[in-house]
């Protein structure tokens, strides 16, 4: 709670417990490794399911994520009561997304009143080596809930 | 066949075929529901395990259909033996993904020597009626595969 | 003025008088060609100050008149004392803007309260005809000014 | 020269050559700043006829000299004889584009045999602070010219 950036002290059970609710994330057997005020990493190991034609991960996995890692690293810094909702976000896939897991880590890189913008970067882990596959730049929308 | 576009008779196999071998469509349950020259459409029925956080289709299935659309959309019009891969996509999420069912349309906006761009709309069909909760532009590669 | 969507009445006037502030599109020599609700067109006639390397027009041209395009089709829908910024927008360069002029059209996708989403498409006309040069996808944001 | 990515020795000169070529860089009033292998900076400093509504520097600048940046910071990796072309961007516009100078820094993020990706962070310089307004990802294809 020294990041002064912060304005909810439970920022990483609110993330968490959003997390938890996103039926997607679970299915794809994705989990999040880490939480800090601006952000988020997000990792799903190696199934079949999750394939495009040639056996790599889809860039619909790489790119669900990487979008997830993104709203909640916006999430981290928001006041409670709120929700993020992706407005936008466009991914260039760098290579192909070949390994044993995907690790996505979200980052603020301009955190408004309204709109937040971040940054999340994927990298395919194959033995250990980890290879930068995707990079995504996402707007973010805060929605105030009642409480 | 008529189609001056077309460069492979056998396209509609060629699509089906490609789609068939992505682990992630079927464990979406996700199925194409059309096959025309430079157009493709993919839907995926409503299940607890593609939500978000409200209950929502989770923007990585919008995501993942509306580039399988337009990556296939790309693939209808090209020679034998040829590949397509996502280079980019962007995508805006216009309205909540609420329904029984979502549908992607993929279509070839510019079909080019080595770089195809298309467009993907995603519409969430709630009893009936269509609303249109994503725009995609892609960016799409050729890439010749040896016979 | 029978369109529903318009709160307000004065929109051409509104996109008219904020357009001839831009020193920008003076500096360019751009045009406004057409405002109607919803929809905005942009053209600027060819001049070497306008070029990249090899003597087209500069995708920078290509996006001053389609970033604007979008932004005043998103402001003619909006009510009376609201400016509308760019949050984001990407481009597609589809072919080589070669023309005695280019002509940019924006129209809105979705006009929500905070955030519209417009789409631009720019031509370049050559002896009278029209290539399909570019393609975009802004998100706009309305800001409220005090009156 | 003794960077293992560097294909040609001569690239700062191209790069130079290219710019000197491009009519808007200097209708804009723009400037290479520096040149280094996968790393090209672009400024210009404030004029009139480069503003918004609001007098600050219009977005379409900012994505002009953003794109450049990213273009030649691309080419600075190329072998003699190639050219590059923008085949999308997209940029965030992150702040108000206020100051006295915009600086545009393209960096390689990855560089393929056909398609570059580039990431291009834009300044505004007011005062000598730097203020953060933009981040534009560039898709850019290489091109071969006969000698």
């Amino acid at each position: 709670m020294t990041d002064p950036a912060v304005r909810n002290p439970d920022f990483e059970a609110v993330v968490r417990g959003s997390f938890a609710q996103q039926g997607l994330m679970s299915h794809l057997g994705a989990r999040i490794a880490r939480v800090e005020p601006g952000h988020v990493e997000i990792e799903v190991p190696y199934r079949d399911e999750l394939t495009q034609q040639q056996g790599f991960f889809h860039g619909g996995v790489t790119t669900a994520i990487a979008d997830s890692a993104c709203g909640y690293s916006a999430l981290t810094l928001m006041a409670p009561g709120c929700e993020v909702l992706s407005v936008e976000f466009k991914i260039n896939l760098l290579a192909a997304a070949r390994g044993e897991r995907l690790v996505a880590r979200g980052r603020v890189v301009r955190s408004g009143r309204t709109i937040s913008v971040c940054q999340g970067d994927v990298y395919a882990v194959a033995r250990g080596q980890e290879t930068h596959c995707a990079t995504m730049v996402a707007t973010m929308m805060r929605v105030d809930f009642p409480a």
